[in-house]
């Protein structure tokens, strides 16, 4: 936790906060060993961040002294399609997500995702909140990526990535004969991208995909793990 | 497993090979969910990649008949100082570093690197290995990256970095005022690059680094996890 994140509601007035999160003040007492006087770096979800004094801090509750004139660092203007990732990844990619700074995330069906993915606690709302949460605490960022599930792979791409996709650079990465994935874009490039599941979209999914204007590209002869694979090409897109 | 990996004392003279690793016996039966007569990609450990065809699964053992006519992908002509990582990113990480192609690493101390990381049994050589080959078989690659284990900052700098650092081109993540991590390389640029503890390098840390050739370099406004950094670091040098 690099930034402690606060909602609006922990805001008492303009320079007062209180946390009552569990979690958060957890990790105060015992990652931190925080004490009172303190200086934490904040950010309040969705808006600003500064800096904060602890002015109390004690089992259920701390009390702090805020400044928030700082704006949370760029997002990128990235939708990214993701195929659903196994449970246990999800959650580790969710963070990946929230930590680089994707605009919006979409957990869209695939053949080679498995049913039973779809069953996972993870993907409850608040679940999916607390993942995005460590990411954007880690990262210090303040906004909250949107995120959206979809476990129909076929209306949602005919129905609804052509809106998507427009006035934006669509790219599906995909192992084969395609193009390298382009790099050292610039943050007004607005990009579609499609990662598939561990095992890869099936020819049927790129074809859909293409249709609706995501050209495949590829990223080398390594067939990265989808977290590795999320890191690496936001990494290269934005690399300018 | 994209990459079944043999090991040179698998292989039963040109064209055949016997596997009895039980890990890689439980993958063929429970996750490839194989079968007599099924083609898969193999490798021999630093050696040739090519397609095997299994003409015998049982519980304990498979036997193959090999064709080995593919050179492995190009390593990353990069060492990488990693500070040491709690155990359980530390095996993460690994399986990073070997998918990523990374060619040397090496495990460093740093003030910020709790003395109990250095008691794990994630350290011992086999179970290094075990991750390395997990990474290798992910991505498809059959040469393991040397991995040496540094726990003195101070000697290891001073004795030893010098020396790796000669012909490269050196460089130390850390966020701060400092030029942006360069980008774009190619594959004839060698590259020593220190990533430090979560929390970072102290301020001692990076001035013997710079000492040794190390250049300071940021990667923008967002603190990413090691794993997070390791790959999105090794994008971004090697995007051209």
């Amino acid at each position: 936790m690099n930034l402690l994140l606060l909602m609006p509601s922990d805001l008492l007035g303009a320079d007062r906060a209180l946390v009552r999160d569990p979690r958060q003040l957890k990790h105060l007492h015992e990652v931190h060993r925080a004490a009172q006087g303190d200086w934490l770096r904040i950010g309040v979800s969705n808006g600003l961040m500064g800096r904060g004094q602890l002015v109390r801090l004690e089992a259920e509750e701390a009390e702090l002294v805020v400044t928030l004139d700082q704006p949370p660092p760029p997002k990128l203007p990235v939708t990214l399609l993701l195929a659903l990732p196994r449970p246990k990844m999800l959650r580790r990619v969710l963070q990946t997500v929230a930590s680089m700074g994707v605009s919006r995330l979409v957990l869209l069906n695939s053949q080679r995702v498995e049913k039973s993915f779809w069953q996972t606690p993870f993907l409850a709302p608040e679940a999916v909140q607390e993942q995005l949460l460590l990411g954007l605490e880690q990262a210090c960022d303040t906004r909250l990526p949107e995120v959206q599930i979809e476990p129909r792979f076929k209306p949602f791409v005919e129905d609804r990535v052509p809106a998507l996709v427009q006035d934006t650079l669509g790219l599906v990465a995909h192992p084969g004969n395609y193009p390298s994935c382009p790099w050292g874009l610039d943050l007004n490039q607005k990009i579609t991208l499609a990662i598939g599941p561990e095992g890869g979209w099936i020819p049927y999914e790129v074809t859909k995909l293409q249709e609706v204007g995501l050209q495949p590209v590829q990223l080398g002869a390594r067939i990265l793990r989808v977290e590795t694979a999320v890191a690496a090409l936001l990494a290269r897109l934005f690399s300018g």
